[in-house]
């Protein structure tokens, strides 16, 4: 497999909560961070999801929103993944940034320069990466 | 909270329509504006959303659309929140576009540099800004 | 209508299984490939959504992820749309990709350069592009 998307976790299903048409997915990583997704019922059928299922999470690095300084405010999007900035790339209207977490994932993100600056993105400075569970893609093995 | 979405719009929860994995929360922003987030039912529980509850609704500018000359089409999206044109950054592929709504309320969009042209997205023109309400992260006082 | 994004599919709705908020809605574009989008249950209501009525579905560019080689992984994304790349539109830091399906249709996908480069994103190629069912707009005539 060979994706455009910057992110691709690997993990496990550990929990499955399903709904009338969508289910809330609980992945946990290598890194032994935890990500949810929302899929359709349809794919959690079709890709056979499952407590203890190998799957990978895909997410494209303009779906994830990057947080510095958190106090104060509790987001809805379900994942929220906390790392330092290791890298920087301007664009004229986007910036790719990259964040490190604990365990070594390495989380990708396009956010304006505008916000680079804002937030204080350099390298070495703490920051939370944000994605919604909506907008994550699983895959499995074929 | 310092987040890298260009759009942070306060609001109250004015209506909540619970379902089974997900639910719709209607928030009336301060400019009198409505705009309509589907956050999962773990969120409401967890950010303890309920009517009168003040939150604030995150969207990345890359998740707005924009759209001119609505005559003809009426759109799934919830949210369609027309203003004027205030500004165009020209990036390479990419233009950031914002609109000026009625009330003063301003919405950020990350187009391409075709649309901006095809549209004609100069500023004073007229558009709406386009938003799908599972593209809604909502966020609470902590 | 005049619309950003850069994928206006038109279509007829070929089928719509109702949840408690959202539905899923199976659209059958006019090169006979199907897009299934999920919208809210409100939506499928005040759009008079119905098997057989005509509808288009939006989708902005930087939602559509590139994958090639998709040997060995199914993906929960219910829209993956094989096809061959005819245009390669480089920025700083993102690029806007081309993919023509069998039947003519065209879509337009934003990935970052360092994608192109990895995917081997180049004229002639072969490429999916995916696309999550939450992130289509349905629209119909109003």
């Amino acid at each position: 497999m060979k994706v455009s998307a910057r992110n691709v976790f690997n993990g496990k299903v550990r929990e499955l909560r399903p709904g009338a048409v969508n289910s809330e997915v609980v992945l946990e990583l290598a890194g032994g961070e935890t990500l949810v997704a929302v899929v359709t019922m349809e794919s959690v059928d079709s890709l056979k999801l499952a407590v203890g299922v190998e799957a990978v999470a895909l997410v494209k690095a303009p779906w994830v929103m990057l947080m510095t300084d958190a106090g104060g405010i509790r987001l809805s999007a379900r994942n929220c993944l906390t790392g330092k900035v290791v890298s920087v790339a301007d664009g004229a209207v986007n910036a790719e940034v990259v964040i490190e977490l604990a365990g070594g994932t390495k989380v990708y993100s396009i956010v304006t320069r505008d916000a680079v600056h804002e937030l204080g993105l350099v390298p070495g400075a703490q920051a939370t990466a944000v994605i919604k569970a909506s907008h994550v893609i699983l895959g499995v093995p074929a």
